[in-house]
């Protein structure tokens, strides 16, 4: 009469959940790889790429007794831009403290919507910056926008591995509500990369950009291609189009 | 032109907030403690309550530098009954796994729009277990019903830290429903026309396109455009661009 059994609600394996790689960049704690790997694990995430980690960290989380199998599988890159060929979107996160923000900020919730729509069809990258300084303004030039956690403006800055958990359990928990139809396929962050290296050179080749304008003048032109909707089904020809205009400034 | 500043959403001072004491039982590790009381800062919980912790991880953990005001205030208890005393509802947190469960369970989200409401008038209890076992089902017994974060079933047990941290945020976040963003500007179709006529002016010049190539090759060029997503901050830049790189190629 007293026991109860209670229904448990699992997680269910989500096949849209194996598009999304959880991108570190410059961690330095093994303690915070083991965590976000758990967190991953825990909420059905298995693809862990990390961008030039601390090494020592790196060895260390990784042979550590009960390392995950994500943390075990985890791929290690020597840049952001390689770290994120391959997916369609690429979403920072920042705690968004006392540096000036060029980029869209969503709240968790409203994010892990825009996610969800785009990993029905295609890769998605979610970035972690380190554990003092967050992302750099460089890793933040290749992400369209940034996913922020609302905290107090006294404590801002969130534990790495509570934040990566955080937000995978808002992209777990919004898994059912999300809505049917599926966006347009965009361009690769490769493709998108190829766009703004050539743009980079057509302005300088034209005058608009002094030649010896350096990473923030390059970092705001990728936020600028990075805010145009360039679609899957366009980007050769986006590309094509751009080679021969600089084909021609060069002659 | 460059710079958008963006207005940061910060949780606001809730004084409800100040009714919820977080109760950790039998902690073992001083860097779970730690992380705990980071994440109550974070989210603006500031009542930590420690019932029979691993007396040197607690040390440890109060004397750390950096330890956060919300450990240094940390109270001590013996037992759950002591610590929970003043409340009014107490709620535990399990991952309900191998076990079986005589309490009403709910995921987090609904769980959290309960303790708010409690939270207006009366001290609301949310305890967490140890580390290895979880709450014990004596301290179980001091609970009204338990709130549990849904997890893969091969993998349901989350790290303390995080979990304190997901448990804090849905309650955060449901404080105030968070106003949604409003959709990002577009160009105007005159701007963007412009920037269509712009392009096909540079694809004639530099090749890509023949001199006398004519309507449908153009309408291909503007729906190319239109599948952009140009923005209204981003047309003058787009506009300047390529104007530029026009003037250039006619040189």
């Amino acid at each position: 009469m007293w026991v109860l059994r209670r229904k448990i609600r699992w997680l269910p394996t989500n096949p849209e959940f194996d598009r999304l790689r959880v991108v570190l960049v410059a961690t330095r704690n093994p303690l915070n790889l083991g965590a976000a790997a758990r967190a991953m694990s825990n909420f059905g995430f298995f693809h862990l790429r990390v961008v030039n980690p601390y090494q020592v960290a790196f060895r260390e989380a990784r042979s550590a007794v009960g390392a995950s199998s994500v943390l075990k599988n985890a791929e290690e890159y020597q840049t952001v831009a390689d770290a994120i060929a391959d997916c369609a979107l690429a979403v920072g996160t920042s705690a968004v403290h006392n540096r000036e923000v060029q980029h869209r900020v969503y709240p968790p919730q409203e994010g892990a919507r825009i996610i969800r729509r785009k990993l029905r069809a295609q890769p998605v990258a979610l970035l972690f910056g380190s554990e003092k300084v967050g992302l750099s303004n460089q890793a933040f030039s290749h992400c369209h926008w940034l996913l922020r956690i609302s905290t107090r403006a006294d404590h801002a800055s969130m534990n790495l591995g509570q934040a990566v958990a955080v937000c995978l359990y808002e992209l777990a928990r919004t898994a059912k509500a999300a809505p049917r139809m599926p966006a347009a396929k965009l361009a690769s962050a490769h493709e998108v990369e190829r766009f703004s290296m050539d743009l980079l050179e057509a302005l300088r080749i034209s005058g608009y950009l002094q030649p010896a304008s350096g990473s923030p003048t390059d970092a705001k032109v990728r936020r600028l291609v990075r805010r145009l909707n360039l679609q899957a089904q366009d980007a050769d020809v986006w590309l094509g189009m751009l080679r021969q205009i600089l084909w021609k400034l060069r002659a």
